[in-house]
């Protein structure tokens, strides 16, 4: 069998099979999708990040597993490496898996990944899953857009990587709730910049771990913010930052104490 | 029908059974989570939104379905009504689901709906699910935050109603991709609002339908937008319009002829 370039004289002789970058959710196995755990169920080859849990695995029993978290052991796994695996595995006629947290198309570098495959002729398919932030929200028992408070919410990066600092001011001034991703680090800057456009008394939460055991949440103002984390939460743990009037619906639902950091909370009426 | 204050004489005497606010996803049921088939395999009444799709109801084959769509039809469903029935239905001790496109916690007045149970006593579970602006991506095979163009995404509503038109310049102004909702009858004000702060040459796209039959995907630039939208797409169609430079990518892609509305597209390898 043969690819549809008749030049290349080092053509593999198999049509690369489809890599799916399959997203996985906040953490709980119980998000994936019923397209994710069919497409786990088929996969020969899982790359997997290390933020996911590894039980995730089970659902995959035919598949060699290869994991390439960027964080955590001894090394990072290059992004190129990762890529140039994956094509290896395609181009060999075998289903590969990449599988990723929360939803691959937000904050997951799949972009690199699919202009990648893309270029070696390998199809891509992208399964969706469930963001960090829609489960910090639903551990909170908040709408990220209650009519009665904001239009919209805004998800970005505190990482610097490309672009600088995002513009705290011009992000808070869009006047939509924000959602901040890998900002835990530094939540002090953060907190500082956002402080500049809006009031301290404007509502702000974190939860770490949503939708896992030992997920925490914090609920407070923006003033308090980065002392509260300071002072009650793991740091290096990473964790969702919410800020905006959307989130008072949170704060009145505690009796406006204000933290909200325990194992065994009014919240947990919630999860059930 | 009664409530759970010790004052009231005719408090129920069933411990009001929970209400899970269950979010069906961007349209393919193949996009529900495992958490959200199991809700509704065990449900006794099913609270269904008239967007999401009516084969939802062949996984809940012992619920009473209520239709409370909020279009179509010759009336739509008011928001108190389907509150009070909610909590009748709880009160009851039946197990009530709530179900709502995309997540209901994005858009989804879930706001409104989690305050009013939860005043009456009645504890609410929320289940998240695909919000369709990332169906959307995932049609169009880009990453909604590639790296190299932007560091978030922001989604807002078009609608008007509490807020005033969302103001579409300070939007562009933070430096995010734009996913807009509920936006396709304003389209024209919303691309000269938006043409007040970017380049015409701006990359946007529009879906429809997002993982659903009958799909459309329309990828053009900003200053294009709306008259094309205008020509080719079927008005008064719900979509999802897609604005910014990490859109370059689905561009790119199409080879740069801009517009993509027809059945089957070179794009279709990427949904297997």
């Amino acid at each position: 069998m043969s690819r549809p370039t008749h030049a290349d004289p080092v053509a593999p002789r198999r049509i690369p099979e489809e890599v799916v970058l399959l997203s996985a959710g906040p953490g709980d196995l119980e998000l994936l999708t019923l397209k994710a755990v069919r497409a786990l169920a088929q996969a020969e080859v899982l790359l997997l990040d290390e933020l996911v849990d590894p039980g995730i695995v089970e659902l995959a029993p035919q598949a060699r597993v290869v994991r390439v978290g960027k964080r955590g052991g001894c090394r990072s796994t290059p992004q190129a490496f990762i890529c140039r695996l994956m094509r290896r595995y395609a181009l060999q006629g075998l289903r590969v898996v990449r599988v990723k947290g929360g939803d691959a198309l937000m904050f997951g570098r799949a972009g690199e990944e699919i202009a990648f495959l893309r270029a070696a002729g390998v199809p891509v398919r992208i399964i969706n899953g469930i963001s960090a932030a829609f489960a910090a929200a639903a551990a909170l028992g908040v709408s990220l857009t209650h009519r009665e408070h904001c239009h919209g919410i805004t998800f970005v990066t505190a990482h610097t990587a490309d672009h600088g600092e995002p513009d705290w001011e011009a992000l808070a001034r869009g006047g939509t709730t924000l959602a901040i991703y890998m900002g835990m680090g530094r939540i002090g800057a953060i907190a500082s910049g956002l402080l500049r456009q809006l009031p301290a008394a404007t509502p702000a939460a974190i939860v770490q771990a949503a939708s896992q055991r030992g997920e925490r949440r914090l609920v407070t103002t923006l003033g308090e913010l980065a002392a509260i984390a300071t002072a009650v939460l793991e740091p290096g743990a990473p964790g969702v930052i919410l800020v905006g009037p959307a989130l008072a619906e949170a704060m009145a639902w505690h009796g406006g104490d204000g933290v909200e950091a325990g194992e065994r909370t009014a919240l947990d009426c919630m999860r059930a």
